[in-house]
This record gives structure tokens, C-alpha cells and sequence, in this order.
């Protein structure tokens, strides 16, 4: 697990770069090498999490999902042995995120830039959606985003919720966090609870004992963010949740996104707002 | 397919008796015995869809639904064996609805009343939303709903849409209809698409032929219900779609509960509201 997470600081690209490319633009400059969280990249696009299994573990992981749908909700899942996705037509799941995780028994083996190698034709890939996709509704609204201000991945933690368990899944509920202003935290809730599909509203407000969490400056996954006067920190249900119950649940076999380095699609966020 | 849906016009309790008792003794009267449509049952409540199948179809069911979100919204999933759901505890899933089908090769084979007998230890039930949920919102907004004025089951038509495949599963959109006055139809729409759990908004207004329904008086499930004057028909995707499915795709075992004759749940219509 302790695979550092800051081989992104090198190469980072222009913000102006970051927020003007498109996502075709963005999938090739990550299929060329490219390593970096994605948060920023591309507003207006929704973001997914990626989590590739054996066909012998798709339907635990689909009936995972349905039974926590807050922390995984479901966008798309391919047929065995494809890699590619409706939500981002031309992409190739094996290369065009920035980074990966190659897990084995439950244990990360690696993290490439790409998994050509890794694939295997037997592979179900499910695509769940991403906080990061209501990111520009929030920074539309005036409401700061630390870690994007910060040039930070997001940070995630594990909590003490447990997920519904599903066949041979169960795992922890895990979350990402952005310090809000208190007078704006109102209006947070509102914008990103319209989007279910994207996590939704958040599942915590302040006290991080609430969910178990001990020390914000620890994130399990991402980057630590410094809050300003008057910040709250808010909480999201994170899909990286089923790569916390991959450790727990031990396929043999698996592949994801690195945590905050997603799939850019091609789907607009507006697609995924309710009323 | 040509089993009667009239059933359930013998019987039928006094429209205050349906409107005021709760689930839990809609459910024991239904387990007594009592068949008719549970439309206008315990309002307030949510009701629900029953899809069961073998255990080894139930990748493909589950993949189905989530492919085709707007007529199959998945509200829960039992492991192999289990006959309760957690949307109505104390319900046993083999008689709290008033009325099953047993499908056999993709043939309706019966429609009993409960089916303790036809039950397989193997069978995982699908509860899905129903549309029903959403009448009582329409009615406190001062919606006229034609099927239950004129006591009858709402009608269902089998549509030219063909649903997303998922493995095995295959098959058409079905869709509910309710004739709406022209005034009220932006209304409708509104209320009822705050619900996406519960087929959220209607999929197709006005001329039946968009969906390719031919004779609006020949429902394929239900019953015809009379138009107003003014009134504009008004087209919801419709939680009998895997029926539709199974049909086309033959598993060598199904139950489902008869069209219009559902689970009524202990879950309250606001929890599958948004926003």
C-alpha cells in the first residue's frame, strides 16, 4: 500500500493546460506518459474510477455496488475482454489513465502508467463515478477547492463505516475530503447532492472521529491539505472504496485507477444532474 | 402470456380500507389470499418489482438492470436462498405479493397466489422500483390518475425500444401509460422525475407511435383505462421490462410477480426522492 503517490508532482502541466484540453487531448497526453492526478483536468467532463476483475468476481462486485451505491455508483460495465467504454468512445481502458494499481491476492503489485501487460482477455471493468465530476459545479458556485488551489491530490480515508458486504466483497467505506468554508458548506451539500450518480451529497460534516478518521493530516490515500480559517472539512463517499475492499475481500486478481488519477469521459457533468 | 389479469376485480376491499391500512397488513391480507392490483395500496409507501431467477442468471439480470436504469432501478438484491428483503421486514417474498408468475423456459407457466411451493433455495429476487410510488406525489398535486378513478390496473404496453443487452438478457422497454391533462403533464413530469428510483421521469408523451404502440385500448399488460377530454397519454418505463426479458430469453426458471401486483414496502416514498 505505501506506493508513494507524489511521482505526479513531476511533469505537471499548466493549469491553464489542465483546464483547457479536451478529454480526448487529455487521454492521449496520459496514453503518452503523462502521470498526474486529474482533478482540474477538463471541467465540465465527468470522471470515473476504474476497477477491472476476473468474470468469477463481477457479480460480487456489481451486487457490492448496488448494495453501496453511495461510495460506488455504477456509470458502465464492459463485456469480458473489452477495453473500451461508451463513456469514452476511441479511449483503450489500458492505457489512457494516468496511472494504475495492479493488485494480486489482494496485495498491490504495482503501479504503471499503463497495463498493456497486465490485462488479461477474462477482465470485467466497471466505471464508477468520481467527486471530481461536480468539482466545477462547486468552483462555478464560488466555493474554494483546497487541494486544487493547493496543486494536491485529494485526500482519502479509510473510515469505520462498513460497506454493505456483497458474495466475497466487504470492505470499509472510504471518503475524500475538501475544506469548505462554514458559509458555504450549505450550498456544497445542495450541488453535489443533485448529482447522485457522482457520489452525491457528502456523508459527514466536521468531526472526522465521526467516521473513525484520527488524523487529517494522514490521508490513506492522496495528499494532506492545509484548511484556512473558518474551513470545515466535508466528506464524500469515494470510489476508491472498492479497492479498499479489494485488499479486504483478496481476488486473485485485479486492476484500478491509482486513487485521484481517473478516466476523463466524454460524458458532460450536466448528464449526471438530477432536476 | 394469455392468463387473465381480471383476477383481481373479485374481491376488491373499499377504497378506504386500501388507501389507510399499513404495508405490513396489506401484506398479511395479501398473504391471505387477497389478488388485486396494488396501485392506490398504502399511500405513501414504496412498492416494489419482484424479478427472481437461478442463481447462475444473476450476473446478467443485475447487468441488465443496471444498463437500463429508467424501467429496471434496482432497490435490492437477496442472496441465493433468502425470502426477505430488508425493504419490508418481516415479509416473506413467497406470499406478501398478491399475486406471482412462474416462468419455466421462458413460458408463463402459472399465476398463483404465492408460490411456496414453486420457490428454489438457488433463486436471487431483484426488487425493483415501481411507478406506483410516484402516484402519491401525483395525487397530492391535484393529478387525476384514470386507472384508479375507474378501478382498474394501470395499463402496459410492450414498446419498439429495445433495452442495452446484458449476457443473456435481452428484450423491449415496457412502459406504463396514464392519461394526463395537457395542463397537469409538465407537472407529472417534474414530480415524478425526483424519483429516479422509481422510473423517474416519463419516457415519452403524446403519440403512441414513438414508442410503437399501436392501439393504446390493447394493452399488452393491465387493463385500458378511459381518456378525458384533454387528457394526453403519458409514458413511464415500467418495472415489467424484465418480464419482457425473460420471455426473450428463456432461463430455464423465473417468479415474478403478476403485472400490477406488488410488493408493498416499508420504505417511504420520500426516501427515493432527490433533491
Amino acid at each position: 500500500m505505501m506506493i508513494s503517490m507524489q511521482r505526479w508532482s513531476k511533469g505537471r502541466v499548466r493549469r491553464d493546460e489542465r483546464g483547457s484540453v479536451s478529454p480526448a487531448k487529455a487521454r492521449a497526453m496520459f496514453r503518452d506518459g503523462k502521470v498526474t492526478p486529474t482533478s482540474g483536468w477538463c471541467p465540465g467532463y465527468a470522471q470515473a474510477n476504474l476497477v477491472a476483475v476476473p468474470a468469477d468476481w463481477a457479480y460480487d462486485v456489481l451486487l457490492f455496488c448496488q448494495r453501496n451505491p453511495r461510495p460506488c455508483p455504477v456509470l458502465d460495465v464492459t463485456d469480458p475482454g473489452a477495453v473500451t467504454t461508451w463513456l469514452a468512445p476511441g479511449a483503450d481502458l489500458r492505457t489512457d489513465l494516468p496511472s494504475y494499481r495492479v493488485w494480486r491476492d489482494g496485495e498491490l503489485s504495482s503501479e504503471p502508467a499503463d497495463v498493456m501487460d497486465a490485462w488479461r482477455p477474462d477482465l470485467v471493468a466497471f466505471l464508477l463515478g468520481c467527486s471530481f465530476t461536480f468539482e466545477t459545479g462547486l468552483a462555478e458556485a464560488g466555493i474554494p477547492l483546497r487541494h486544487v488551489e493547493q496543486d494536491r491530490n485529494v485526500p482519502m480515508y479509510l473510515t469505520d463505516v462498513e460497506c454493505r458486504p456483497a458474495g466475497r466483497m466487504s470492505g470499509p467505506l472510504v471518503v475524500s475530503m475538501r475544506p469548505i468554508p462554514g458559509a458555504l458548506v450549505g450550498d456544497a451539500a445542495m450541488i453535489s447532492g443533485r448529482m447522485p450518480a457522482v457520489h452525491g451529497a457528502p456523508v459527514h460534516v466536521g468531526d472526522p472521529d465521526g467516521l473513525g478518521i484520527v488524523d487529517l493530516d494522514k490521508p490513506d490515500y492522496g495528499d494532506a491539505v492545509d484548511f484556512r480559517r473558518g474551513d470545515l472539512p466535508v466528506f464524500w463517499a469515494c470510489g476508491v472504496t472498492p479497492q479498499a475492499a479489494l485488499l479486504a475481500s483478496r481476488p486473485p486478481f485485479a486492476i484500478t485507477h491509482s486513487p485521484g488519477h481517473m478516466l476523463v469521459t466524454d460524458v458532460t457533468d450536466t448528464e449526471y444532474q438530477v432536476a
